[in-house]
């Protein structure tokens, strides 16, 4: 269990009492108006450490006052929905976005006063509790949508159950939104592959290939969830495990990539509890399209979606490097995407004995 | 394991031999330009058992024909993909739709023939195969995406493993696309439910619902897939469990819930390997959303969508029972929807301890 976890598990109601609760107290019994401080999360806020690569909050903060007009509804959003979540933990529930939206819509049943206009409203307040508890919502209770699926050597503990993730049949463990309860008891795996799609996930399950290369391998439904993005990272920073991504080659397919190694810039504060700034990225890069041979059965035409994306990409600070800018110039002039499925038009096999095995041997793993 | 799947994994390849290739062999033996013959999958060879509730295939049949010119190709294409299915076999890989199409696009690679125009073409030519061989294309190794996961007191085998499926911690066992492999072991529980929303299937593991209730829990991520439903059908008919659906109050749940149970029309081939024609609904209906006090703040406007699609449901024959009807006319009248979430606005247990347990005490199982 990571410690960040432990915390979590057992203090998220003291840390939300601590954070938001007793201030606002200690600001009540002074005969102040309270107000909260939170670090802002716009744009402005967001640097990124060009060295270490990662994107981080800077210190700018805004305050929410109870003696501003338009404060005062945030201000009572934050403390309502503080107050549901330990309500939560406190049933014993792990909950919703939509389900905290719901529960905190309104003060009363049928009341025509609104606490909250959309449930964009409380996925906002949500945020800034994230940024003033330090706590991932996850850590907090509340859970998203999981769609993430892991298979191989490592023997995991979730809730009591000892699971061996090598023993899943054709199936594989699914991966939970909260992760941080999890404890990795034991591995014999040398890396952890990231695959990109759940088909090619199941079909190099189907061959063993993570038992015959002794890897760990994750999949996350495509855009990964932040329970998968959670794991991915955990596995590379607990376990020591090299972390590699293949993707489809489209920029689609590559931005995957960079949310598991990057996250986003609009999410920059969770950064350091669900990127993996370790990640390594195999491919299929616009030049594998051409280094694999890819005949032009399995091209496409890049969709004016695609070039858009591309061109946001080449200004993204974490694609500035040689590597990125002359991938995605490659592809903006040859306009050609294709999909990891493609390879099957030289065999069936191609991608799990001929183009993994390839790419890790350059990255010296296998 | 099933007794089909047995027959599948074994015989695939003799059973495409046996339906496909050698009355092509007889014929061209005898001198006969060559023909296949295939049941019509057209909506005129669909009917529907009012009293058994069940969609079956008519015995009209459509002849593809190496003597009529536009019947050539997919005659062609028939033979070449059953051929590829069968290397597939032999390689030891599953394949998916998409690695199916692009390893037949064209005869060579770079050729200016093309074998198919798209994929859509190898897709119905593979349902074409299904009719043919009565193997659903899972079974000749073709997979698909797989979304669901599942937990509760039942033990498994897949590929030789011994899977608890109550031991799975926060997580479930994803369930893979192929489920004929697996063999029910040892269950205790005295019944099924399928969750529409992951997050609520999340919510419930969380608080072991299935441990109190002695349940399995399937969730399908939504709209099944094929896996999942497959999966359904034989807890429910293999181990005599009876399976409740519980699905968000709109037409696009209650539509779920009939994939579940029906399919659709234009699988109808694959009901008898699919269908749950004994999954019964447990909500949330239309009435349900009055008969539970759903708040206003709980209740969605229809969209044009849902009124269309709800029109729509009240003409499907498995639609026509007076339950359905009455069901469908309310909601076209109230024009409102809601979701499981929503019943977190009386509380963050409601659906647990209230909701769910009152619906199975209805239908006698609690």
């Amino acid at each position: 269990m990571s410690e960040q976890s432990e915390l979590a598990r057992n203090q998220t109601a003291s840390i939300i009492r601590t954070k938001i609760g007793e201030p606002i107290l200690r600001q009540l019994q002074k005969g102040q108006v309270p107000e909260l401080e939170i670090l802002s999360r716009s744009m402005e806020n967001v640097d990124f450490d060009e060295n270490a690569k990662l994107l981080k909050l800077g210190s700018k903060k805004t305050t929410r006052r109870m003696s501003k007009l338009s404060e005062i509804r945030p201000f009572m959003q934050t403390v309502l929905i503080a107050n549901s979540i330990i309500e939560a933990k406190r049933e014993g529930q792990v909950v919703t976005l939509r389900d905290v939206y719901y529960a905190n819509v309104s003060p009363m049943t049928g009341s025509s006063q609104k606490t909250l206009k959309s449930q964009e409203e409380s996925n906002v307040i949500i945020q800034d509790l994230e940024v003033m508890t330090g706590l991932l919502r996850e850590q907090m209770g509340i859970i998203a949508d999981a769609k993430g699926s892991l298979v191989g050597p490592l023997t995991i503990k979730s809730r009591g159950d000892v699971i061996p993730c090598s023993k899943q049949g054709d199936g594989a463990w699914s991966i939970p939104s909260m992760v941080d309860d999890v404890e990795f008891l034991d591995t014999s795996a040398k890396f952890v592959l990231v695959i990109e799609k759940g088909t090619a996930f199941q079909r190099l399950n189907y061959g063993r290939w993570w038992k015959k290369h002794n890897a760990i391998m994750v999949e996350g439904g495509g855009q990964p969830d932040r329970g998968t993005r959670r794991m991915v990272k955990r596995l590379n920073e607990e376990l020591g495990l090299p972390v590699f991504v293949c993707c489809d080659a489209d920029p689609y397919g590559w931005h995957i990539y960079s949310v598991y190694r990057f996250g986003s810039m609009s999410l920059a504060y969770t950064f350091e509890m669900l990127a993996c700034p370790k990640a390594r990225f195999i491919g299929i890069s616009a030049s594998d399209i051409y280094k694999y041979r890819i005949p032009k059965e399995g091209l496409l035409k890049a969709e004016k979606a695609d070039l858009k994306r591309a061109e946001d990409m080449l200004k993204y600070p974490w694609f500035k490097d040689e590597f990125w800018q002359k991938e995605l110039k490659l592809f903006l002039r040859r306009q050609q995407k294709s999909e990891i499925e493609a390879l099957s038009r030289h065999s069936y096999k191609f991608l799990a004995e001929t183009y993994l095995p390839d790419k890790l041997r350059e990255h010296g793993v296998l």
